[in-house]
């Protein structure tokens, strides 16, 4: 029997993947969630039939969402995390000495359970002493948070339809840029810089509506649509793109080899493609 | 009626494209050629079965391959394009106000037939009087051609395996490296970054075995295995990367706009993530 999971790309493109095997087949209150084993792309935690992490490539998305806003804060000490409940991003995080509390609030208490079975090298740091872990809905931990509390907020949401909608609005992002201490920074995943430039725009206008100053960044993940990805980053103060902090970044690399950035590749991150400006801007 | 074209790449992973319809089935004496029109991905040239040219992001692939030899060239007047029957490259290439002649060695007539006929806004300069098309072995071509007479050579070559095999090989690379004038460069597409690495260490040790100087780059194309692409550019002389001429740019740039490349772009393209790095090493 030959075996293959597809996942459609709007209505006209697809990707595929040959599966060894099916590891996990669940359904909870919020979502579909199945765990696949390929052979191109290791293992997949699927959400509503969609990837969201592959063994072969999630340090790229783990690394870009954790250190970017970490390495272009000059001291973040207390970080949350919204989404994000297969722990991946956690683990980035925890590489950092200066973090001391990270909060992380997932909706879906079923993610974290699957993926502390079957992702333990992401889901790992979950347990951490510095995490303090809560399955809730993310737009209510923001709305209910006292302001002034985080140096870094890292919404690692799903895609924009289905239960990670309302992580996309205006409105959450005026809550969430409330939470910010005084130069406090926002990140969150902005779809494929190929998706449709409508979806894009609207991302890119709603992040705006709650931080003055933000500008996406990409990298390249084969396992996600069109083999490129973004996020965005955004602050209340003018921030200098092409300065992240170097020493700390050469301090993390002694003790934990990153894969994908190095000082050259985090000094241009931010120096888009014109298509990509184009498609992105505000 | 569905109609849907699929690559494979290797036996574990594909990319699906819903077509409108196929306009062009052909045999040539070296390849199999088709032409079909997609949805989600423009119009497409496939050979033996692989995406070789979509319109909807067909311009990085050639603005990549033409302007980041050209840009690290102090003044090309000479240009000898290996492969490349679809014009795309040669396209760029006359949007130099610098170069005067460009010769193009394409092995497969029906290609640039095909072309001429499905994709004129790529061919369309192939008739320009600046450039000399000869029909031809470009491996034959390169051992013929006089020693000293090209500023700049580009293989434009389809994938190591099936009729450009032979546009991959250390002997061939040290017969380009002997076309070159003094400063010449040459560069050659070098396969998806994340092709086997074994695929893409051999290539890199044989374009290192015709320039002691030479040093992959990167770019997204969807429509390309696994979402990304690389090309190697070559010397005899030690290159500072990280200064192409960013004068001629920006004159190009008021003539021709350049939908991928900037000076921010161009500046940090031979930056690589650590991954690649590491993938593309000799």
């Amino acid at each position: 029997m030959q075996l293959w999971f597809y996942e459609a790309y709007g209505d006209e493109l697809l990707a595929g993947f040959k599966a060894r095997d099916v590891l996990f087949r669940g359904q909870s209150d919020f979502q579909r969630i199945d765990v696949i084993e390929t052979y191109g792309a290791g293992r997949m935690l699927l959400l509503d039939g969609l990837v969201m992490v592959s063994t072969s490539d999630e340090f790229i998305y783990h690394e870009l969402i954790a250190h970017v806003p970490s390495l272009h804060h000059p001291k973040p000490e207390n970080v949350l995390v919204v989404g994000g409940g297969d722990g991946g991003t956690v683990r980035e995080l925890l590489k950092h000495p200066d973090i001391k509390q990270i909060s992380l609030c997932e909706i879906d208490g079923l993610v974290v359970e699957v993926c502390e079975k079957y992702f333990p090298e992401l889901a790992s740091g979950l347990r951490d002493p510095r995490v303090r872990l809560e399955i809730g809905d993310g737009v209510a931990f923001v709305r209910e948070s006292v302001s002034a509390s985080f140096d870094l907020v890292i919404v690692d949401s799903t895609d924009p339809s289905g239960p990670g909608e309302a992580l996309f609005t205006g409105d959450f992002y005026k809550n969430v840029a409330r939470l910010l201490r005084p130069g406090g920074l926002m990140v969150c995943q902005s779809d494929s810089p190929w998706q449709d430039t409508a979806v894009l725009k609207r991302i890119q206008r709603n992040v705006r509506a709650g931080f003055p100053f933000s500008h996406p960044y990409i990298a390249s993940i084969p396992s996600y649509p069109h083999g490129l990805w973004s996020w965005t980053l955004g602050a209340l103060h003018p921030l200098d793109l092409c300065a992240p902090d170097v020493k700390r970044l050469a301090a993390l690399q002694q003790n934990y080899p990153l894969r994908y950035l190095n000082e050259d590749v985090l000094r241009g991150l931010f120096s888009l493609p014109n298509c990509f400006r184009q498609r992105m801007s505000v």
